[in-house]
């Protein structure tokens, strides 16, 4: 499943059949349509709307838009796994009974007082051995097959594609680099706090313990301008949390695309419109989708495949 | 002069000359022979010390390292200007009085309350009209010649150059773009506070008067981490601000290469180690240049040519 970076980021069409269906997983219906016609038209050297290679960026939200966000956050049952580890076990149901506070402790508890390195590693062992409760594959595996193929599609067309997350950066860039086939600088999520300082072992980086930056709502247009730089012409989210996101882009000069994939499958994945931790709705992201036309993807009707293959 | 960002970002060779000599404006001395020995022996596929392409990342320092930094940052140059404009005349003597402190109250007073469209607008028309002292021409084009080369020399060997300097993004972003031939995300400086707000126009960001991060010193590591998520294997600088930088590549598992301009060529450029407004200097920069065998760069010995031809 995992692409290679420089793939993802603009290679070639890889065979026929990608050629003949970029889009295998999505059934034929509204956003599958909408999807295509855009690319065409942002890219067809000859079309009115054509957005030049340089300016073909595209952002998404990743949990609830590229990967499942239910039972809970992945980063949250690594770090409910990883407090207990510490010898601070929690309970799901108290992290949810305590809300926002008692998820930035647990943040701090599980992320910080570590060097960078060291971070990488004990993340990755642990995505390595904990499964998902729904399919009993790792967490990494629970990502949507038909957004893999979207990330594809524009990559073949030069776009770069970025990711804004409410997670956090470095947590995502141990796993999410090699499932989407993204650089690392494309994996963009909430900052803590890092120094630099000469070490016994040389120079590190130690993670502290403070918040800088929650990459949500507002501060998702803010966080775009800093590390891209460019508007998006295409944004994808889920909740409301995306609407300023979505809400920026369809501000483009350009033509652009928004997608508010919409969770209605309880049968092949999770049927909810509130998110089970933090509680993020969808109300005000579906009333703009709906005032401005905005394209929605309603998972049971438009998507053939969830995820993919086993490996 | 201005590379098309793909080009620069990995593009072919684009003239026999450039595969000839790379590095025209470069005497034979050594940093030259040392820059295209590392170049050729982390990128030849048969090398020892190859990086696969993924990892080939260059990180530059701006100003004094690419850019004239004297008699003061293009920067400063802006902000007295724009002060001026705005009935606020500061005298480039009383800036340098003022210390730390009067530098953040000029950046608060022609960086802030502004939009980002509006202020990418300001900073355009300034450049196009500003003249450097030194040879009459736009502070853009004052630029080395021989950094460019290594840019373009990199670009096709693959490598993804970024700039982390202690100046604004946002303001660099304006003319650096073009002239370095790199992507605005490439380009990553100190960075001040922004909001999303839907005005009257539609969706916007407006620069607060708070600077949230300085880009200098300890901060690069971490800024390189947070903008790249990969650690470089080529770092150049010039000031002691830019010493955590190379010492950060330089503990790099992979071979690795350090650059310190040195500027002494009062002839041509200026002559000094220490800068005029801030008062950075490069005795720690220099200390660890010796100690550590990394390579200096003399501008008035080892560059046969410091600012690329007259537009």
């Amino acid at each position: 499943m995992p692409l290679p970076p420089d793939r993802a980021d603009g290679g070639p069409a890889t065979s026929a059949s990608a050629a003949a269906d970029p889009l295998p997983s999505w059934r034929d219906t509204g956003p599958k349509a909408a999807i295509l016609e855009f690319v065409s038209a942002v890219t067809d050297p000859g079309s009115p709307d054509l957005v030049p290679e340089r300016d073909r960026v595209a952002v998404f939200d990743n949990d609830g838009t590229l990967a499942t966000e239910m039972p809970m956050y992945t980063q949250f049952a690594f770090a409910l796994d990883r407090a207990a580890q510490l010898g601070h076990p929690t309970d799901p149901t108290e992290l949810r009974a305590g809300g926002i506070g008692a998820v930035v402790e647990l943040v701090k508890l599980t992320h910080g007082s570590i060097t960078t390195d060291e971070f990488d590693r004990v993340c990755r062992e642990w995505m390595a051995t904990a499964r998902h409760p729904l399919l009993g594959r790792p967490w990494s595996a629970m990502v949507y097959q038909p957004m893999l193929e979207l990330l594809r599609l524009l990559g073949r067309h030069e776009f770069s594609c970025w990711i804004f997350s409410g997670g956090g950066t470095d947590f995502m860039r141990t796993w999410a680099t090699d499932v989407y086939g993204l650089a690392p600088h494309r994996l963009i999520g909430s900052i803590g706090s890092a120094e630099f300082r000469i070490g016994d072992a040389g120079p590190e980086l130690v993670k502290g313990t403070d918040i800088q930056v929650v990459d949500d709502k507002a501060q998702k247009p803010v966080s775009i301008h800093r590390h891209v730089g460019q508007r998006p012409v295409l944004a994808a989210g889920n909740t409301d949390g995306d609407l300023a996101m979505l809400q920026w882009t369809a501000a483009s000069p350009y033509r652009t695309l928004q997608l508010a994939v919409h969770h209605t499958d309880a049968d092949r994945e999770y049927a909810y419109d509130r998110d089970a931790v933090l509680g993020a709705g969808v109300d005000e992201l579906h009333a703009a989708v709906a005032e401005r036309h905005w394209t929605l993807v309603d998972m049971a009707d438009d998507w053939a495949t969830i995820f993919p293959p086993p490996a």
